[in-house]
């Protein structure tokens, strides 16, 4: 830990708490020893999976974003439930949003997707062996599948279809390891 | 766009107005006619850069990410002013947080970073013809400069000392870069 880049909580208060996030505003002491606001959302954290069929097309969704007002294509993700250990949370939402079950999860990276004011931590897993499962949606979940080849996942990125982080750079680490193959 | 996945908002209850965020409450109406509620974070979007010194050394900035309670090490990065353009905010937030001008800054990709409850959206530069320029830091932003190597950025991946979404595929589009040439 870098101690002289340190911000101590003097005060937190809740402004909200929901059902996918929380959200905080804390009164901080900053390294110079004056004070300032941050505004946190705490969010339980999510996974993502990379599955590529036996064809070796990628296996996506389509599905509305609300924050967004538009619907985008995204690899198949969830939030962690309480508990829950992320690599099971991955199987679970593969299977459930597509119908696809795993023989393998690999750990690929995980990372914070918005460190200025979120703690929500994604952790990506390579699904191995797909094999049919059983979708079953969440009762306010609708999506669509897509499964296409890495060119085509390029070009949705190009046409901003594909357009979230996780995604993206699910693309880029599916390009780099053809590359090293 | 893809209809038959539209929620339609049938109300909006305001949370919170902040400095960084707003949050929302929403009331939708599913696809298929039922209601559900959708939490939501309004914020301005933010401008990220990658920048390589003449030694071709990425730089970096450490600093305190509050809903983290840790420090992590990001590529320069900043949020949008009202109306100013991206690549404008790019430049100034890359001089202010490391003292380098660039000479040029060239468009890589912009992403959502949570499309599931935030619409923050993430533009990234890539800078060139770096020259010294003037840190000027926001009195409530304390950060030091790192300058490594992409060998030495990957094994500060490992670690998880760099460990957000940005940095991340800021580091694998170098790689790849450095594959294609």
């Amino acid at each position: 830990m870098v101690d002289h880049l340190i911000e101590k909580t003097l005060a937190r208060k809740t402004l909200y708490k929901g059902k996918m996030i929380d959200v905080y505003l804390e009164d901080v002491e900053l390294p110079n020893g004056k004070q300032s606001k941050r505004e946190i959302i705490r969010h339980p954290g999510a996974v993502a999976v990379v599955a590529l069929t036996s064809e070796g097309k990628l296996v996506l969704v389509e599905q509305y974003r609300k924050a967004l007002e538009k619907a985008i294509i995204e690899i198949p993700a969830g939030k962690l439930e309480p508990g829950e250990e992320p690599k099971k949370t991955a199987g679970r939402e593969l299977e459930e949003e597509t119908g696809y079950l795993a023989s393998q999860l690999d750990f690929i990276a995980s990372f914070y997707t918005s460190p200025g004011f979120a703690d929500e931590l994604v952790y990506i897993y390579e699904a191995k062996g797909l094999k049919a499962g059983r979708v079953s949606l969440d009762e306010d979940e609708f999506v669509d599948l897509l499964e296409v080849t890495l060119e085509e996942a390029e070009q949705l990125v190009a046409e901003e279809r594909i357009h979230d982080a996780k995604t993206c750079y699910a693309i880029q680490y599916l390009r780099l390891a053809q590359k090293r193959s």
